[in-house]
Order: C-alpha cells, then sequence, then structure tokens
C-alpha cells in the first residue's frame, strides 16, 4: 500500500500538461508526479523546468518500467489508448485512459478483456464530466427511481463549437486514420458516457451525420441520431461543432416525473404526485372537460425544483485522478471504471455504421464490418495505415 | 362582392361552437354566422337558444343549398374533410377546411385539384397558429435571410398532453377508421405546418412512433422522428400526449444565426455578425489558442434579442376566420391557403409508413402504400369501413 500514487505522465500536451499542473499545485493530494513520457524532443526541456527531479522519457514502455511509476494516465492520440492499457497492466501498473478508451469496439473490447485479468489492477477511464456535482445528482435521482421508468430521452449537445484553425493545427486531427473521426470521438464522448451512465444503453441507432458539412475535414461535424431502447422507449442526440451559439439541453422523461437540464448548470426536476398514467386514468369527463376550458390547474399534480451548479472547471478532472488514487490506495469506488469506456465508442461507432450504411444498427453490429468500412475511409484518405 | 361573408358554420361542437361564438361577439366584423349544421338533432335547440334566426340543417349539403351561405367551415372529423371541401366549392361556396386537411394525402390531393379548377373561390384552412404573431415574425426572419440557409432545426413539442378520459369521450376518437391516428393527426397537425412552412418540406423520414405507448388507445401518442431536407440539413420532432410537465421547444439554426422559440412565447434571436463558415476561416492559431484558454469572448461575433410574447387565446381562430373573408372581400393574401393543408398530412402519413415499414420514406411516397397500411389497421380494428 502506497501512501501517494506516483503517476506516470504519457504525452505532455493539453491534457497531460493540465493533470501535472493539478497534481503539482496539490489539487490531487493522494498523488505526486512519478514520470513524464512525450515523443517529442522539445517537451524534456520543457518537462525538466516544469518539474525538476522527474524522469523524462521518449517511450512509454521505459517509463512502464522505470520504477518510477504506480500508474499512468494515456494522454495520447485515441487510437493508442487501448494497446498503452493493455502494456501498462502487463506490467503491473495501474492505467487511467484518456477518454474515449479507443476508436473502435474491437480494440476496446481487447483491452477490456485483459483488465478482467488483473482484478487486483485499477483500470479507469477519464470521464470527467461523471465527476460533475450536476451529472451526479441526476444520476443518484434516476437510479433511486424519482422520475420512474424513462420513457425518452434527449440531448442537444452543439457547444462544441470548432473553428476550422482548430482542425488544422496538427496533422492527425480530424482525420480517419489519425483520429478515427470527428465530434463523435473527440468532443461528444462526455455525454455518449453521461447518457448511457444515467438512462442505459439503447438497443439500436439510426443516424444521419455529416462528414466535412461546415468544416473542411474528412469526419464528422453534424450527428443527428435517434435511438431505440426496446419497449417503445426512445432517444435523441444531436451534436455539431459548427453551432457558434450552441445549444445544451438534455431531457428525461420518467413515468413519474421529468429532468431538464440546461447548459449543464440547471437541473430543472418535476416530481409527479403520483405516477402519470394513474393521473390519466384518475380524470373522469368532468375533469377532462375542466382541462380543456382552463379551469384544471395541472400544477396540482406535480412539484418542481430548480438545481443550480456552478462550473467549476478543473475540478472534475482532478477529482477523477483523487478517486483513481483511492480506488489504488484503499478500493475507494470508481466513479468510471475503465471497463465502462466500451459503452461510448461502441454507440459512436453505430452512429458511425448507421449514417454510412443507411440501416437502423444494433448495438451489437459486427465489430469486424464497423473496421472494414473504417479501414477503407483510412484507405481513401491514403495518410495513415489501416487498423486491425 | 359582400359587406360581409355569411358563413356556414358545419359541425357544432367545440370547435363550431367556439367560431360561432367569435362571430357572434364581434370578433370576426366582416363576417356573420349565415347558417348552422349538425348531425346531432339535440344540437338544433342549442342552435336556436344561442343564435335565434339562424337556419340549422341536419345535413350539410341542405346548408351549402339554402342560398344563406357565402362560405362554410368544417368542424366535422378529419376524414370528411376534403370531400366536404369539394361539395362546397362544387356549389360556389368558399371554403375554409379544419386542420388537418384530410387523414391520407389522396383524398387531399383531391380537394386541392378540385379547389385548383376553382381559382375564383376561396379555399383556406383553419391553421390558426399561422396567425400566432411569434411565428409571423420567425417566418419573416427566417424568409428575409436573417440567419441565413437553415441547417438544422428540431421541435420538441409534448405540451398536448391529454388523459385517457379525453380518449373515451367518443366512439371514434384515437381509432384509425374514426379518426385516423393520433397525436399525428389531432394535435401536432399545427407544428407539422409551422415547422415546413418557416423551415421547408423534407425529403424524407425516418421515425420511431408508439401506438398506444402510454394510452389505451390503436393510435400513436408519441413520436420521435428524423428528417432530411438534402444537403446534409437534417430535423428532429418529438412529441407526445402523455408528457404531463410538457416541453414546447423550437430551435433553428442557420449559417448566420439561430432562433431558440421556448413555449410558443419566447423568441431568441442570435444574429452572427457575419456567416459562421467565415467566423471560423477567419480565426489564426492564436484565436484557437485563445478560444482554449478561455480569452476569446464569443459573444464578440454575434448580438441576442428576445422577443417575448403573450398568449392570446381565441384571437388566432378570430384572425383567420377574418383572413378568409377579407380573401373573399376583396383579395386580402391568405394566411393560410388551402392548398398548404397537404404538407401536414404528407409528413404525418409519412411518419406513420416509416414507422409500420421501419423505412426511411421518401415524401413523395406511394400514397396508394399509405392507403392499403391505413386500411389493414382500419379492418383489424373492426369498427369502421375501410377508406378508398
Amino acid at each position: 500500500m502506497v501512501n501517494k500514487v506516483r503517476l506516470g505522465i504519457v504525452g505532455l500536451g493539453a491534457q497531460g500538461s493540465m493533470y501535472a499542473k493539478f497534481i503539482a499545485d496539490g489539487l490531487v493530494p493522494n498523488m505526486e508526479i512519478g514520470a513524464i513520457c512525450d515523443v517529442d524532443p522539445d517537451k524534456r526541456a520543457v518537462a525538466e523546468a516544469m518539474y525538476p527531479g522527474v524522469g523524462f522519457h521518449d517511450d512509454y514502455l521505459t517509463l512502464l518500467e522505470s520504477g518510477d511509476v504506480d500508474a499512468v494516465v494515456t494522454c495520447v492520440p485515441h487510437y493508442l489508448h487501448p494497446q498503452m492499457g493493455i502494456d501498462a497492466l502487463q506490467r503491473g501498473i495501474h492505467a487511467l485512459v484518456e477518454k474515449p478508451a479507443g476508436v473502435y469496439t474491437k480494440q476496446v473490447r481487447e483491452l477490456n478483456a485483459y483488465a478482467a485479468t488483473k482484478p487486483d489492477l485499477t483500470f479507469a477511464i477519464m470521464f470527467n464530466q461523471r465527476n460533475n456535482p450536476l451529472y451526479r445528482a441526476i444520476k443518484d435521482l434516476v437510479d433511486g427511481g424519482e422520475i420512474g421508468k424513462i420513457r425518452h430521452s434527449s440531448w442537444l449537445i452543439t457547444t462544441w463549437w470548432r473553428p476550422q484553425g482548430y482542425y488544422d493545427q496538427s496533422s492527425w486531427r480530424a482525420t480517419w486514420g489519425g483520429e478515427g473521426g470527428g465530434v463523435l470521438v473527440n468532443q461528444a464522448p462526455h455525454q455518449l458516457d453521461l447518457w448511457q451512465w444515467i438512462c442505459g444503453v439503447p438497443r439500436s441507432v439510426y443516424a444521419k451525420v455529416g462528414y466535412g458539412f461546415r468544416r473542411n475535414i474528412a469526419v464528422e461535424d453534424e450527428v443527428t441520431a435517434m435511438v431505440d431502447y426496446g419497449d417503445g422507449v426512445t432517444g435523441v442526440f444531436v451534436t455539431a461543432t459548427h453551432d457558434l451559439v450552441g445549444t445544451d439541453r438534455f431531457e428525461i422523461l420518467g413515468d413519474s416525473g421529468k429532468i431538464v437540464v440546461e447548459n449543464s448548470l440547471t437541473a430543472t426536476i418535476t416530481r409527479l404526485k403520483k405516477p402519470e398514467r394513474d393521473i390519466s386514468e384518475g380524470m373522469g369527463m368532468d375533469d377532462v372537460r375542466r382541462l380543456f376550458t382552463g379551469q384544471l390547474d395541472m400544477a396540482e399534480y406535480y412539484s418542481s425544483e430548480v438545481l443550480q451548479f456552478e462550473s467549476q472547471w478543473g475540478s472534475q478532472h482532478a477529482g477523477v485522478l483523487e478517486n483513481f488514487a483511492a480506488n489504488i490506495i484503499d478500493g475507494t469506488p470508481l466513479i468510471a471504471p475503465g471497463s465502462d469506456g466500451i459503452n461510448g465508442v461502441r454507440l459512436a461507432n453505430a452512429i458511425h455504421l448507421a449514417s454510412w450504411t443507411g440501416r437502423e444498427v444494433s448495438m451489437d453490429f459486427d465489430e469486424g464490418e464497423y473496421l472494414t468500412e473504417l479501414n477503407a475511409r483510412i484507405r481513401e484518405e491514403g495518410k495513415f495505415s489501416e487498423r486491425d
């Protein structure tokens, strides 16, 4: 048992640098920086200036084998997350993978299968939004049955505005071979996870996806998807990177209530005084007449509460690091177990596949078909190697 | 030319009674009640008590031929609207059909074709929401190009809550043979019309529809539809009669701005200072860095305005009656030409057909296939005759 978890930070880009700073600033009391790795040789001087005495590696395998780290976080392009997670676990190193868990489910399934053979090691994923107090409250409300069985949900999440210059920053960004997708793979994984974490995993999806719709990119910058949970329960998911004004509105309708979340800051919770169907069936003809003549005050049938949260950027990420370390130290339950990462990847893949084939795609889709379709796009793009 | 249009009110139920009262109360200055018709003999005494001296008929054909009316409004079950419209026009009587224009496009097309042979007669439809100042303002903004080309739209309209007792009021309500559908045919035609009036007619639709989902009825009480306008432009439409809390939120995203309408009362109009794509392409790497570090104030790129409207129930209907009469009297352009009624019926039919077949359905669907599917449901229900 360790007092502080020594974290290896693989990739000193935007995310890795941020995590290093959180730890150095004491925002993650049960963690310290064990070592840093980056393939860019210029990062060595940066790391040494910022974190003197911390070992620097240009190969993550030497970092894993350095003896200086108990755990790693994989702040590297998405395609690399699964293999890096496996390599860490193989060496007895706890693994926190960045989101998304990978680009295609086949590789994520391999990671999950390997992790399952190492139950003594901690395997988690950086779904920092699960640590957002608002979404934790919603999750607890829904799991606690406060709005009853979910009958419909929708999330319009177009606050991910990105200008062309963002896409032009690096050669792998927004390519099939380098990044493996657009908004579904890079920005929206948070909501793809939260939606399924709170409302469950759907059975199938139909989707319309815009590839290079309003940006000069190969991958998707707009998505409209409809999911089916079975038993008549449906959902809608809309995301885009070209809506400068941006909407973030998440609705969950249950048998006994409704939750509307706006801008990830305000949640309006409405609780019915009895199940909706009982209210419906308990009304006589006279009530119907009163309803239609405006004499029935529907507010008698429910109560509403508005929960207001503040945006606290950074604390979510630091909290996931803290929770990851706590699980290693004393078995504190994980907020985001690594094996949950497959859900978001699977839904993103199914949305791609639905749009490519024009079919309603089961969540139990053929992983080989997805990879074949993805590789066809990588081949056509001609910049990167195909995947297997 | 007449000074006041003498209106024949066919059907003295909830709608017909309301229109009679509006006219009697002077809310429609250019109209008077010419005659009233109802198949229910009990309504004769009601009509004679309320509107003494106004002729009462139990057959609409005798009303049309009475010489007492210049025009009629068809406040009768939806299936009857097209034939009643044709019968009126054949007798030189101007026709205002209630919404929906009919249940299936074949019958509405016949009505439109007949009306086209009578250009001197006024043919309109009671889309009273087109007379809502809010939607008129939005229509003008969009037509005037203020938000540019539309790239996405969505309408969540679940404020149509109806208890079971509403459906149990009469034997034809919420049946395939008597009413021809549920929320798509009865409640949502207003939004199906406004959406297409403002955002255009889509090319195809995919849908999940709940038939008797949360009510004991044969027809739909919940709809989730995704439409495709071509060129990557998509839209979403969600409606239901079982959401007691009810959402009414309409979003339109354009190249140069965005409109968000909430509760049909508040419209937030955001105008970009230049087209979104120009803003995107005009940003250099330095702007991208500032964007990601929160130093770029995106509000510099747009201005927003909130338009607040008041709900004035009744004035919309009276306004459509007034406009219909004005068109008859002096050719004032119609707010809702009768031939526009087919759009809502076509989209409702396409949504049904998509849900029944599991296919993405073109707006140019086979009308015969729709009628065959509808008749199969009427036959199975066993309460009413099939249609042709």
